[in-house]
């Protein structure tokens, strides 16, 4: 098959990688689309020292599989838990310390014409939803993540750092909750494109300081981590969604003096994601920049990489 | 009146310091014994930018004040808020954003024969507390102040990263919560005084990294908050207990990776600590290693800053 292969300095696009093939575990998805997410990029840099065929955003449909699956579209969480440990117990394979992550960790992911993915991960996608809309279940899950972790309440002041995309669906997520969303950026464009949402944008500019009782932090920059910690008022809650490669200078002094709680937040299930955009309460397409074929696949991790780029898809 | 003054580049003996004087708001106390804390150390390499009379561990007298207080035995929590905002009204005065800070920021403190202190802040010391059990309320309601920020559940595994005075009296009070404590250190002959409370102790060199539930970073260096960070399992708390002054280099990936909440936690309120001092619940009085005489100051600072001190008192 064909597929976009990372061997740790260079990404190549291979034409003739094995297919994977089922088995009592796993099955089989024809990739539909899938999406290039910063944590690619990351990897292009040395993260996690992955190598294999990247990609952990995808929408498929069912080649082989249990015969209830087999033809469905289908979307599938990532982290591929052992299922026998106390985190696989309780729902959060995302933890297993034995652990593989599609595309990120000992799994190739989805940046080929088929990949494989544990039964058990796999989410059929209601007719109602896109493929385009689709390929937006795992980004919006970890949005999602923040409302499994903190309790958001109307009225609240919340300030939602970076308006990329996952700051973008952040805060059309977090405003559904009645608080008070300010999304902080650097990018005129991007910020138009969240305030259509309803959410109150503010250049960073414009910014002057002031304390919001929770801060969520979505730049992927560590003068971002900075801002951010002087964001959140004294008790105050600051919610780290990215993860930030390498060290940074940083000082943890106001965090202490300030009493702040900061809770690190990453991937998160995709049952509700999928039901916001069945109820389409989030709007993910207006983050799409091009369509690229597999066959373009590096031109498209190079356009992904640009700065200010929205979402860019592979169609194998 | 004879005290200690830093004037941002020295700490000097000052014998014709002008007597603080009682208002409706402030109460004189006469100090009986005062303690010298790491951060009286840190503000002698520049914290906070503090110039004044040090000091904000005490017990003391009230020589000025209201006739209920005239003469008794008091503690007095540090932070003196204005009283009008909205944390004031919660409670929250160390968090005040006008608030003035004994011997830190502001407000001359302890290490003198007289110290002003606002009448809203004092507490009178029961008879079965000793002077030198009372002059270590201040650092117990801080290690108490955990307990008003996470709950604690038999069984819970516990790490308290450092044997210091500060450690020692985390390890002692989550100890009472029937969590399982375990503390880690550098000092032997610390860690020999932590077990007596019969807290599990370990020495650094025979660390194995493992994973715990709750981990207590009371270490006051940025190292030991790189070994904290990787002591805490998925999903769990890391208490952030020292001021770590400046900045420094720290990769923050794991905290998001593990999904870990850090939580920055300073003062506490006197009421819990002076209760437990009371019960005899934690044992203070054998951290101290020496009393000196305000007049010695100096050489008592000294002795102080000298790694693997205990806690070093004056006596005015």
């Amino acid at each position: 098959m064909r597929a976009l292969y990372w061997n740790g300095c260079e990404l190549k696009l291979d034409s003739s990688r094995r297919a994977p093939e089922a088995d009592d575990r796993m099955a089989v998805v024809k990739v539909r689309l899938a999406g290039i997410c910063a944590t690619d990029l990351q990897i292009f840099n040395g993260y996690m020292g992955f190598r294999g065929i990247p990609g952990h955003e995808f929408v498929g449909s069912v080649t082989e599989g249990p015969g209830d699956l087999a033809g469905k579209r289908v979307v599938g969480e990532i982290n591929f838990g052992c299922g026998q440990c106390e985190f696989c117990a309780r729902d959060l394979s995302r933890h297993c310390p034995n652990r593989s992550v599609m595309g990120i960790l000992n799994a190739d992911g989805a940046f080929a014409e088929y990949v494989s993915v544990p039964i058990a991960n796999l989410h059929v996608v209601p007719n109602s939803i896109s493929d385009e809309e689709a390929v937006f279940t795992e980004p919006l899950a970890a949005a999602f993540e923040i409302l499994a972790q903190i309790q958001l309440n109307p009225g609240d002041d919340v300030l939602v750092l970076g308006d990329g995309k996952l700051g973008n669906l952040c805060a059309q997520l977090l405003r559904l909750t009645g608080a008070n969303i300010t999304a902080l950026g650097k990018h005129p464009e991007k910020l138009a494109l969240i305030k259509k949402s309803g959410v109150r944008t503010l250049l960073l500019d414009d910014w002057k300081p002031r304390a919001f009782d929770v801060v969520v932090e979505a730049t992927g920059s560590a003068s971002g981590l900075e801002l951010a910690l002087g964001a959140v008022r004294p008790r105050g809650t600051l919610v780290l969604k990215s993860t930030i490669a390498g060290a940074h200078r940083l000082s943890l002094a106001p965090l202490v003096i300030n009493e702040i709680t900061v809770i690190g937040s990453r991937c998160g299930l995709f049952a509700p994601a999928l039901e916001a955009l069945e109820e389409k309460t989030v709007s993910v397409t207006a983050l799409i920049e091009k369509i690229y074929s597999l066959h373009d696949g590096i031109e498209a991790a190079t356009h992904a990489a640009r700065s200010g780029t929205r979402k860019i898809l592979l169609r194998p």
